[in-house]
């Protein structure tokens, strides 16, 4: 039995009390993961942005709205876990500024100086020990495998999963799952709920029963 | 009977590929507003952007993800329609250009210039019959009252509601509902799905069974 962290969802970076940037991501493929960790006999820990789907009863699930903060609850809850997928879509880019009132239009553009967000998978792939494990997710519109690559070595994966861009619509998937020597472990393609457990299966086999990280 | 347009949820304006503008409107005062409606024997068009709530499904459908999508339905279908009832939060800035790939990350902040998307209930009640009713919605952080009179004038509108910025957050609400010389007609607070009924019973009142309009 492991204890899994699964960050899930997008997050949201305010430019003003009501507007924000974010992305498409609903918390699909996390609870999809989440449930079949669960079913196989894992403790699950979700650190989710805002979502509108409901995550299984049996997960803890901690909520959080911006890019900072679920770094700050994955960096507190990391040590605690053997383990950790990293699905969340979180946004990579913040305002400088986020002002405290409702922006008023006034006929007139207005310009935005967007700052780069501390990457979340990253930083738990620099401190993790090596008995802990990371899985990552890409998702990218040009050279995806080369880039999927790139961020297993900067991110200091074990396993990444490279998106194809027309997940983030949908209740489909289609995904390539490489391990950390660059070989890819399978194509799947199907249903976000039926993907989350191939996935998994492959997390279980490759990490979780994986002596090098027991 | 009368046919009734309701736009309903946030619109997005897409940065690249992936990221885009919003808010954290959920489309459930819309679905709530035309539960209302179609409860009282009327005919209800929904023009929605990108949500997760389900509407009744007596009510014709149409989704679009940009504020000029939106508009452009409306304009289509504002004038079969007796009236409009406008609760969607369009985006109301959309960046100049879209990227045609995902912005890789390069560790250097990026500028961003918005430009004001149209105004759709202004325009719709720019455009509207003697016969048709428009009412807009407004959420304000600063001047609320104030600024929500100064909308209905410059909307052309026959009914303002005054939302709290705490509404987009949550499944209450919190209003003030103004007539077009600036009354207050009500102040309702509650649950989503109730203050729907109750703000269309003053829409039903007011708009709909005034000889005026009729």
């Amino acid at each position: 039995m492991a204890r899994i962290l699964i960050t899930s969802g997008p997050t949201r970076q305010y430019i003003d009390p009501v507007r924000f940037l974010s992305n498409a991501s609903s918390g699909r493929m996390g609870c999809s993961l989440a449930a079949a960790a669960i079913q196989a006999g894992h403790d699950v820990i979700i650190i989710s942005g805002p979502v509108e789907i409901e995550y299984p009863p049996q997960a803890q699930v901690e909520y959080v709205v911006t890019t900072d903060e679920m770094l700050q609850a994955a960096e507190k809850l990391f040590p605690l876990c053997h383990g950790v997928i990293g699905v969340a879509a979180p946004c990579d880019y913040k305002p400088q500024h986020t002002a405290t009132s409702k922006i008023s239009k006034t006929g007139h553009p207005i310009s935005l100086l967007l700052m780069e967000t501390p990457d979340i998978i990253a930083t738990l792939g620099s401190k993790k020990t090596p008995r802990q494990w990371a899985v990552g997710f890409a998702l990218e519109t040009d050279d995806p495998r080369f880039r999927a690559l790139r961020k297993m070595e900067t991110k200091n994966c074990d396993l990444m999963v490279l998106n194809s861009p027309s997940a983030i619509y949908s209740h489909q998937n289609e995904v390539e799952v490489f391990n950390s020597r660059g070989k890819i472990l399978a194509q799947l393609r199907g249903p976000k709920t039926e993907l989350g457990q191939q996935i998994f299966n492959l997390i279980e086999k490759h990490l979780i029963r994986n002596p090098d990280f027991q």
